[in-house]
């Protein structure tokens, strides 16, 4: 869907994404809580993505790569195939530029997404619930409209962009003592964990990065292991941000950069999920709780340690809320 | 239940006051929407007082009034008879000092609220839920343990405590421009509003001081517009930390400085509860919502201004949400 030959985005493109993007997002806090503290004997320091605009750190590479095209190509918009946080995130974009972001969805999508993609200005077109139909529906809407496909991870623009929120958690950890010792994100497509790859194997490469990802989508913790990408065709999870496999291009910094890549069950997520918001004030959606959960799985592993963990997105369904089904 | 005849908290108190609490409370951050701007028609700024220690500002005041105990008094304790977040607050931050903290609770309290306090350290004592029995019990614990009383809000160590929040608020404000045209709070006994007007008539008189109340608890609108106390004897409302009547101290705070006290329905205050949780992707309490619940209800008082909003605390049951009950 492109023929773009791979390109991996530098140090340089990171810093050049911060200062095109600062306007259209927030600087969000850094949060600490002593009781989670003691609970997981770790000192942790929550970057609050979930604060992030249109709820989620996908804002942050949505617009770098919306903000970077030339006049011409954004007046034919942007496109995606999305139909989770990066949609939102690429239509919140596009609306800040005024120019159109089509985004193609299964028909059978949850009415709440589709309703959450219009909000945020997105026009969608809907395909059939297949690989098949979503790529010949999509090359359609290309073909149509000449827009620019941003793709939600596996593009060096919107690394580039995630890059950036790594950069702000090491320049606010300054209030709290220096750089922490690891610094932990959930991986789903690594478009997260290759931005913080990027931005920590330069600006502080003493830190260790470590992913976690859900025990029953765990094709990244496997790819990591034998050394080569394993995708699986539709995993199960309530962290439903995390079943898309990596790519060539996440795959190159999860290889090079990630020290490991711990999982955790769905009841694990679930409690974590719950602590979080009880303890902490703050509405996180499941992806974001896969990194405590596996911190307080794994206490030897963390014992003592500084840790960074980015809080990925607060999307979720008020209604119907994974702790009440149970 | 205290002899100490009536002092009225200055601006110097509030000022030792900040001193003396910073190490045990969080600056909590300011937040904002633009959603929720466009929605409102004005420009607000989140004072986040549910991402406090303890999940609610009240640990300002307890932390004032614990940390400024001689060290004689110290060891024989506080005590209060609360059974919301100033008691959490109060047993928090007794347990920062290493004292004991007693609370007088009825029996038919919900055992969420026994465990949370007694998960905060404090020591319950039990009373039959009627005012005669507590102050009963009450006396019985004072007489027996020499405990410090510290009153919820009508306790001039409180109000002064209380004030720092809206002087961090203004110092956070200079990164948005300077400080509001409105600062909002809920109003219950009038603690917060009390340390608001302290601070502000001080710092920032030119800022207009607003208050928000449940329409089912309005005894201090009541109160405000016949210009003297009147307390209502059991109003019924889902924003559970607004029951309690002004007393007399909190009253020449409110009397002197309040600008407006305005209502809100138990609807529009699930309504306003629900929005800030879905946009803002925050945690809070029925009471935080009320100030929100009556920006979007009076429009034209509220157009084009700037207004700080005080989220008060976000100590929910998650098991139990308002809305699920509809």
């Amino acid at each position: 869907m492109t023929d773009r030959p791979m390109y991996i985005p530098t140090f340089e493109d990171m810093l050049a994404a911060h200062d095109r993007v600062r306007p259209h997002i927030h600087r969000t806090p850094v949060l600490t809580s002593s009781h989670l503290n003691a609970l997981a004997g770790c000192e942790m320091f929550f970057k609050c993505e979930n604060l992030q605009k249109a709820g989620a750190f996908k804002v942050r590479g949505a617009s770098n790569a919306v903000f970077g095209l030339s006049d011409e190509q954004a007046s034919k918009g942007v496109a995606t195939h999305s139909s989770g946080n990066h949609a939102l995130s690429l239509a919140y974009a596009a609306g800040q530029r005024g120019i159109p972001c089509n985004v193609v969805m299964p028909h059978t999508a949850p009415q709440a997404k589709k309703d959450a993609v219009r909000g945020y200005g997105g026009i969608i077109t809907e395909c059939e619930p297949s690989t098949t139909s979503r790529e010949a529906v999509f090359a359609e809407v290309q073909a149509k409209t000449g827009s620019d496909f941003v793709h939600p991870y596996n593009d060096p623009r919107v690394i580039a962009g995630q890059g950036t929120c790594s950069r702000e958690l090491l320049e606010q950890m300054e209030d709290f003592g220096g750089a922490p010792d690891i610094v932990m994100a959930p991986i789903g497509g690594g478009g997260m964990i290759s931005g913080t790859c990027l931005t920590l194997s330069n600006l502080a490469p003493e830190v260790k990065i470590i992913a976690a990802e859900p025990e029953q989508a765990d094709d990244a913790a496997r790819s990591f292991r034998a050394g080569y990408i394993i995708a699986d065709d539709a995993p199960e999870t309530v962290a439903d941000g995390l079943k898309v496999p990596l790519k060539d291009l996440t795959w190159q910094f999860v290889s090079k950069h990630v020290s490991d890549i711990l999982t955790a069950s769905e009841q694990e997520i679930i409690d974590a999920m719950l602590l979080t918001w009880k303890r902490m004030k703050i509405v996180i959606e499941p992806s974001s709780a896969v990194p405590l959960a596996t911190i307080l799985k794994n206490p030897d592993v963390f014992a003592g340690k500084r840790v960074g963990v980015i809080l990925t997105g607060g999307n979720v369904d008020l209604m119907r809320l994974p702790w009440m089904a149970q």
